[in-house]
């Protein structure tokens, strides 16, 4: 990753320098969490930690940067001086990629100068952000899929090519068994899958000239599209070709639906298919996919054995956002000492201190509920935030993707049915500890008296 | 940019393969295009153009990426060794960003050999797709907001942060007045904004420490966040320091509101301001704004004078993706003639041949209609797309962002009202022309017949 110190939303910069002359050696916590739920969704992701602590590593302005930041006429010559030199020194606290988190429950916990919490902010949003949300989606796609393979397909329209890898890395996390996306399979090694296009079938005389060319090429790989011209011909010319292959010792892949009525022309494939000797050649399904759509699939009885998600899933398309906030929770005083504080206005309050989720087990092993309480409180069940950087320094690495990926998949087996459908109304029980319901109780009365002499 | 050239769906290399063997000198014509416009959407404002000229131009394969393809075990060591020296040969035609389009206009017409049009396709949807998305949106928020400023603040919450620094760009080409994200502003030189966090406010002992405190560092660049308590206790704060800056002879700039009744709000700030000699105070609106809240609040009399959007902006949230396709209209046969080609399938039939748009003025210099034809069609009417590559060369220079941004703003100048109402139902006219309609059907009798035979 190229240096990104810059991408940070300006204010960051201009409290920075203020904190530079009024509280250069204020410390302060921040949670970045979550504050609901978007729709459709019963629990999140976490994902996109690793870039976060890439990012940690490669911190710092360039010369190129100050030169820049200087023209903007900003800043102070002390404050720029000191931005040259800038690193972070504080500590983080972090759930893992593939941690299965909820509303209020602080997915990263920063501890640092207050001017290093602040400059980081934007990044950590935006990146646990777009890695937790398409997680999260993909998450559901792979669900309702049941057993069935589920390929990210969404490249072409992600927000963007970055998106575009993370959003096969996430949706790999989730279970997906693979993504078109090139570039993401040599960067995080996930297995690539795709095959042809209309174009390519078009690009040919007629459509079984087309298919003859593709499976001489590659006779054990090839997965033809047969819904260029008419379906039901189409799976008549693949039942040809996989009939031609067989007789030559090899075995047709498969054939690929990309449009028209799914269950039907599923199982009409799978007949013909059938009929013809080639049980084996599997049926992909694409074009618009969601779980949703995936779930009627199934319940019609749909022959489909893997479907390919694009839009929907690569964009979390009926949540193109996670309500993800980074918010103060700590703040030392004069004396060094960490003073709770929370946000009062409206109906947006938080909660105050340095805070940890615990994860409460049943006697089976399964999750029943999570508390969310203050760091030294001795509360049963798993501690779900882990140091992940210590005075400044990364101390904690990445597990292989695939790692990462069993992690979640088993996590998830833990959690209660009714959260993994995905028409649910199911809500998993967070609570908040007696001790920090207390503390924000108090500290609720005396900013409201600080408001008053404010 | 670093090298992209992976960053293409497998099937686009797979497809390759086959081309190699059957179709090396196989020359083809895509249409990059929009099927239909995105609910909210009466017009799409094209972007994007700038990344796929520099995509061109570092088009190939490193050692790097053929050792990865080779590894996959997918294709010949003939064909690796060919995309070992792969780059573009063919040519772009394109309208230029800030060009205003509507569905089945080709934004980017290709025509080149059918693999190298083929292996760009996955970049230029997804260019295009993010950039035109985040322009067409942003620029509703502008129309929307009639006069006064809009500034990009959406980094946090964009899907990763290459698009948030595309969003940036792309809502300064629909007119936004600049963005909160700084490495944007670096990179394309848009004017960056922003003042304080809550955070901020919420690290000094009370309120008017925190604004004392950033007005002493900025004495004539603060924007006091007046929500982080009491709305009504902070902007008489906010008057307080508007106050003592003038008696030093500085000019308090503006208050922010974050939250609440922004009409009430903006009301009441903009009374205690004026009634305390501080006219000039500019009252900055944000939080989940878009389009629709901002067409209320101005409807409602709030008193805001410029906005601060994110989220709904940069992520396009009502439509988070542009049903953007990438179709083949023409292909050589083995005589190296041109023969127009079209999908037949569903209903998702497309235009044939080489297009061009031709937009038609009425006597005032305004835009009536559009017309879809053969390139070569004489019909009256600026032809939109203009060639930017030719024969593999980039023959087409980006203007500075500026004129980007004028461009469009002169642009949608010219087309009728209805177009611009936030919540209109006007429809432009994109009539296509008699020989393309023709030709459409001539072709899709031949493609039937074929059918039928295939």
């Amino acid at each position: 990753m190229k240096n990104l110190s810059l991408l940070t939303d300006l204010y960051e910069l201009t409290m920075a320098e203020c904190y530079f002359h009024y509280k250069k050696n204020t410390l302060a916590t921040f949670d970045l969490f979550v504050r609901e739920l978007p729709v459709n969704r019963r629990y999140l992701v976490a994902a996109g930690l690793e870039d976060v602590l890439a990012y940690i590593k490669t911190l710092g302005f360039s010369k190129e940067d100050i030169v820049y930041l200087k023209k903007q006429k900003f800043f102070s010559k002390r404050f720029l001086k000191y931005l040259s030199s800038f690193r972070f020194h504080g500590d983080i606290w972090a759930m893992p990629e593939g941690e299965i988190f909820f509303p209020n429950e602080p997915v990263i916990r920063v501890t640092a100068p207050i001017i290093e919490a602040q400059i980081i902010e934007s990044f950590l949003l935006n990146t646990i952000n777009l890695q937790s949300m398409i997680a999260s989606k993909a998450s559901r796609v792979v669900s309702a899929a049941k057993k069935r393979g589920v390929y990210d397909f969404s490249l072409r329209r992600t927000q963007g090519w970055e998106a575009g890898i993370k959003a096969a890395r996430s949706c790999y996390i989730a279970g997906c068994k693979g993504t078109s996306n090139v570039l993401a399979g040599k960067l995080y090694k996930i297995p690539v899958a795709g095959t042809m296009a209309h174009s390519f079938v078009m690009s040919f005389k007629n459509e079984i000239d087309s298919f003859l060319a593709y499976s001489s090429i590659f006779p054990s790989r090839t997965i033809l599209l047969v819904d260029t011209y008419n379906t039901r011909k189409g799976i008549q010319n693949a039942v040809k070709i996989g009939l031609y292959l067989k007789a030559k010792g090899n075995r047709l892949q498969g054939i690929r639906l990309d449009s028209g009525d799914i269950i039907s022309l599923s199982g009409l494939a799978r007949r013909l298919l059938d009929k013809a000797g080639l049980k084996y050649v599997k049926i992909f399904a694409s074009g618009n996919l969601d779980e949703f759509k995936i779930k009627k699939i199934i319940q019609g009885s749909g022959r489909v054995d893997n479907f390919g998600v694009g839009t929907n899933m690569g964009t979390s398309i009926d949540a193109p956002s996670l309500d993800v906030i980074y918010k103060i929770s700590e703040v030392t005083n004069d004396g060094g000492e960490f003073l709770p504080t929370m946000k009062l206005s409206q109906a947006k309050v938080t909660y105050p201190g340095r805070k940890q989720v615990f994860r409460i087990k049943n006697k089976n092993g399964n999750f029943i509920q999570d508390i969310l309480g203050l760091e030294k409180e001795k509360i049963q069940g798993g501690p779900l935030l882990k140091q992940v950087v210590a005075k400044g320094r990364v101390i904690y690495k990445s597990p292989p993707l695939d790692k990462i990926r069993d992690y979640f998949k088993n996590n998830l087996k833990k959690f209660p049915d009714g959260l993994k459908e995905i028409d649910s109304r199911y809500s998993y029980t967070v609570q908040i500890s007696p001790k920090l319901k207390k503390l924000r109780q108090s500290l609720t009365q005396q900013l409201k008296k600080r408001q008053l002499n404010g």
